[in-house]
């Protein structure tokens, strides 16, 4: 006969009050091959901006507290990380809507985008800052301009961001040299919250040299590196037109696929078959953002997911800018990857629920650098949390709790977010923006900003050699 | 010098109290070109469950009413219309993922779909109905067994239906009898809000002598025919395959493209080039349901909705059931409706917002046999009316309004619901469902609906000749 098997050893008493406590949630955590798995009746203590502890109520000591929040009947999630957007560009949502993508920034958005002043952008930034942390968004990567507006935003809402200051090659070294001083003064900035990348725009928008020039700032100064790369197949076609190389071929002949601080690449829908060699050779971390809702809507292919995961490259979730993809909603990011994935690849085995919650969750915190601090709740792992509310008629019965948060949950049915412990939004209420005020004084600036009358636009968008 | 123009006549004193009047809000309605339009602070004044005017605040006179809905920074818009729907399958969302059509059929939900009682059919309606309501949908078009337990969930919760009692061949004469049956008793109930079909399964499963039979009793009848048809390619293959007739001909020489009641088609992925003659020389109605978000989860192609349109068949909008579907989401279907055909066509500039609109109001309501009686907010039609709430930071600015609706607002964005002029939902609370006990009971049935052990199964998918 067999000794029955001793109890489990009592709760350590915690010395230290909890910052705040969540109790009841089913908690959605990793395992040790980083699948997804479901903690039921969880306990979360967040100490510190921190995840202390997290697992079965029944194994987790009694701690004294000073916020406690009761989640039953709901997920505990990572908060949702956009990977790729241009945060102020809300204010210009469906302004220019139905038309192809060289018409879209030629057209309108280029011209409108010389209007910009550092005031819209931080009315633009707020804005979408109440909308991604009312979508789960805990973490965004900003690449855009007047980026100190942006860096004071994160700062006065709470989010966590990776923020770059975009350039282009017709502004002369100076746009570079603004890209390097933003990274290097925002960095660390917001109790941690913020980190920086250097950020040219794209390849056909920054020549080679700059390129290379970028690659060794950010290597002397250990900065990664967020661009506009293969955004579409047309940008691959002119790029081998105009020089015999793919745009991913000159990131590696510039030294960007060998930074130690990686490189993200933002859409990457051009990449094709050549580039695949080149990517899995890179000596730096690299990973591509797809933000799939504007593919469709431009008629571009899709990011190429299955071959980028073959060849080991995270690919993080992203919604691009709302004025191409009308909204900031990661979690439809989430769910069009995996219907369009499965379409596009003819499989419907193929990015299952599970798969596209590991998009989300740990490959978008490792496309933003931040792999190791965020993307999965455990021990040691900032607390960034979403409290899903799967009491909905439309999330009941749950026959596979992963699908019914993947495929049947929406956006709106956070209910609370939390960012480094603080809690942003509370059953559904937003604690850290006043989006009447923001709305109406975006409203007021608006026909200043949409003005075309003057002819003039920020940048040329790619057309093939002449 | 011409005289300055005459002012508008006074608004004439309304006689009777309206039921109900809907003030400040900005109304969706269609032009004398069916275009889509918006009057601005809009007064909208229901009586008897129809609408009586609706217009500009300052031309409708002032009217004593039992109920007044201040609708500001709201877009009053018709209920949406799921124009094909097995409404009681929400008790299956989610069990049965990311496999092939076949595998879901003929290994999950034939097999657990022979264990449905009426029981399981009432409840899931009723969940069905609650999450439809809160999602904005007055009107379902329902294909499914035990449809008096669904007619009676209509008939209590308020909503709108267009509904038949499915059959295959294999049931023998009997399942076509209680089709009838069902129509011809149902036909007219709920106050006028049920309306009613023959609903053979599809040309797979009901032989063709049965639906020549079926197109007589129609005739007979004068009953529309809802029915899935073509909804793959494979479908189509392997009917030509069989006996050298597409589903869509089949439908030809059954006759049932001749009703003067028409026909309602479910999905047509599967409708090919020779198809659209055919079904440009029916001499009765003929429309297709799109419901697209479950054709891109099994990797099928989508309904080729601007071939349809080319010759002039109205294509609805719809969700299937949750089972494939995963949700009841029409607002959803709209939107993916939009970038579906986009990314389909490779073309921008097709299906735009306001195409998406008209397919979401006039073509659904003459899909399910209602164009003349919902579908759009004018004087005479029913009161089915949806309130959508634009103010939350992920609508604005406001920049085009129908582009807002389809791209950035989402079903959570409704907040009231009315049908036949009565609330339904007020400020996102549910009046006629109670979810909590539905769930519970329901949950209760799960085990012994789940159930596969017995083997057993209803009937087995479209298989390729041998």
């Amino acid at each position: 006969m067999t000794p029955p098997p001793s109890p489990p050893p009592p709760p350590t008493p915690s010395l230290a009050p909890a910052d705040l406590v969540i109790t009841g949630c089913t908690a959605l955590v990793h395992d040790e091959h980083e699948g997804i798995a479901f903690v039921e009746d969880a306990a979360i203590v967040v100490r510190d901006g921190a995840i202390a502890s997290i697992g079965p109520a029944e194994e987790t000591a009694p701690v004294a507290t000073a916020e406690r929040i009761d989640a039953r009947g709901q997920v505990a999630m990572p908060g949702l990380i956009n990977c790729h957007t241009h945060a102020p560009m809300v204010a210009l949502r469906g302004i220019a809507e139905d038309m192809p993508a060289e018409e879209w920034f030629n057209d309108v958005i280029w011209p409108v985008e010389s209007n910009l002043t550092a005031n819209d952008v931080e009315l633009g930034a707020r804005l979408a800052c109440a909308e991604m942390i009312r979508g789960g968004v805990t973490c965004f990567a900003d690449h855009y301009f007047s980026m100190d507006a942006v860096a004071a935003v994160v700062e006065e809402t709470g989010l966590r961001a990776h923020l770059g200051e975009a350039f282009f090659s017709s502004q002369g070294p100076e746009g570079r040299a603004r890209s390097l001083e933003f990274a290097l003064r925002h960095r660390g900035a917001a109790g941690g919250r913020i980190t920086t990348a250097l950020a040219p725009h794209a390849p056909y928008t920054v020549e080679d040299a700059d390129l290379v020039t970028t690659a060794e700032l950010a290597r002397e100064h250990g900065l990664p590196v967020h661009l506009h790369a293969s955004e579409s197949r047309d940008q691959t076609d002119n790029s081998l037109a105009r020089h015999g190389f793919t745009p991913i071929e000159v990131l590696e002949r510039t030294g960007l696929l060998g930074l130690d601080a990686g490189v993200l690449i933002a859409h990457g829908t051009g990449i094709v078959e050549r580039d695949l060699p080149v990517l899995e050779r890179a000596t730096g971390p690299v990973a591509v953002a797809t933000a799939p809702r504007g593919y469709l809507k431009f008629a571009w292919p899709t990011t190429p997911v299955r071959a980028l995961r073959r060849i080991g490259v995270p690919v993080g979730l992203a919604t691009d800018g709302a004025a191409s993809n009308n909204s900031l909603d990661v979690w439809e990011a989430m769910a069009l990857t995996a219907l369009v994935q499965k379409s596009t690849e003819g499989d419907p085995r193929w990015l299952t629920s599970r798969q596209a919650l590991h998009h989300a969750t740990l490959q978008s915190a490792r496309a933003v650098g931040l792999g190791e601090r965020i993307g999965s709740l455990a021990p040691g792992r900032r607390a960034d949390i979403v409290l899903v509310d799967l009491t909905g008629p439309h999330t009941q019965p749950v026959h596979d709790l992963a699908a019914t948060l993947v495929h049947s949950a929406r956006s709106a049915d956070v209910r609370t977010t939390i960012v480094d412990g603080r809690v942003l939004m509370r059953d559904r209420e937003l604690l850290t923006v006043d989006v009447p005020t923001t709305v109406r004084e975006l409203t007021d600036r608006l026909p200043a900003l949409t003005d075309r009358g003057h002819g003039g636009r920020i940048q040329d968008y790619d057309k093939p050699p002449e």
